[in-house]
């Protein structure tokens, strides 16, 4: 299953957007993460023309499915479980969660539950009376300062998340490195040809390799790149053979 | 020490960006999540007006000290070390990361080194000729159909990654629950006022109770909850008696 195929009971609703190029914005950065459902409340006369331009013509499907409603309790009726997203950390409106959080319980959550994610008007941000209906509170971390985050921004970082909680679990594994023989036999042709133009000391030749080999020992070896060395190694070799006098 | 100054050393470096709107969303988000810095290469004539109508006014210190930069070379060469950001997953160009990987590692490589976050222009992203000066390269997941992100919202999605990996370990610890005497003292109260109104079978009064329990156990009860619940028990009972006959 496709992450989009496992969030598609999520929706966008956003309450009373001012600007129509957020919302197109909106449009971009929620197809982007795979969310093709935005319903927008109390807000039925944004400039299309606007919204297009900033959603791209690759996401206009998304505006095209933008549904329009006067009132937020019929937008939210058909929705088990809502989440409301808020810049302010007031202590009546607690527990806030974070995206992270919210994201990774939202995946879980929208399974058997359509989801709704409910964001504020730009200025104002959603009031006591639309985060009623919310079970749950989203509050994105920013500096002290300027908590005050674009409209589209926000409802990436979200998206974002969602997205990624959506992923199946990649292991950022390490890539596959050279084995120890190969490894060996690089150091082996390397040792020879340091002796050979002098630059290792006949009597510990091993101090100097020491530090080569920590060096690459830190940045790891792929056995693509010892066959490289290793070429270079034998070019260095051959070329100084047929140049000595 | 703020998540800020544990960043101070992170650079945004938007390599010929080509909307002035973006740079203003760019320094917002920037700004947002406590990065200062930015550098602007090979695109001097940005429109400043359009600039600040989207980093609102809040954010125009950070457009304020925008460095700009005919030359890539020249523009990184202070950095110690370079990540490039890249929606392309040409195989020549791995290893790739994701955000979050990025960000953690970043945390700790800025405390003694300069990091830049190297951005491509909106159309075509970074060539190879930039990918070149990084020793790591990004990649936001995003869905396969519609990988193309707003350079802002690619922007802030490092940004916030940074941020949140810069935080201290908060544990998202649940709240402080209420006792198991005080909830004892609940369920009584509650049980004595169900069996007043005959909710509950004399016989088996605990039938009716254990789904009480399940319930108040899967929410979780607070001491103030609970002494809301006993407030509202004691009220109705006080109303009963006094209203009978």
């Amino acid at each position: 299953m496709t992450p989009a195929a496992k969030t598609k009971n999520i929706s966008i609703v956003l309450y009373k957007p001012k600007y129509a190029g957020n919302v197109g914005s909106i449009a971009r950065a929620a197809k982007n993460m795979g969310i093709g459902n935005i319903i927008i409340v109390g807000a039925a006369d944004l400039n299309r023309e606007e919204m297009e331009r900033r959603s791209t013509h690759l996401a206009t499907d998304v505006l095209d499915q933008i549904k329009y409603c006067d009132d937020i309790g019929e937008a939210l009726a058909d929705f088990q479980y809502i989440v409301g997203t808020t810049a302010r950390l007031g202590k009546a409106r607690g527990p806030f969660n974070s995206p992270r959080k919210i994201a990774q319980d939202l995946v879980g959550i929208s399974r058997k539950n359509k989801v709704a994610l409910l964001f504020g008007p730009e200025d104002t941000g959603l009031a006591n009376n639309e985060l009623r209906y919310c079970q749950a509170m989203v509050t994105i971390p920013s500096t002290r300062d300027f908590r005050s985050l674009n409209l589209s921004h926000a409802v990436m970082i979200l998206c974002y998340e969602i997205f990624t909680a959506a992923l199946p679990a990649t292991s950022e594994a390490p890539p596959k490195w050279a084995r120890s023989g190969e490894v060996e036999g690089m150091y082996g042709q390397i040792k020879t040809l340091l002796a050979e133009i002098g630059f290792l000391n006949p009597e510990n030749p091993d101090y100097w390799m020491m530090h080569l080999r920590r060096f690459f020992a830190r940045s790891g070896l792929l056995s693509r790149e010892v066959k490289i060395i290793r070429g270079i190694s034998r070019q260095l070799e051959w070329s100084m053979r047929h140049k000595k006098p």
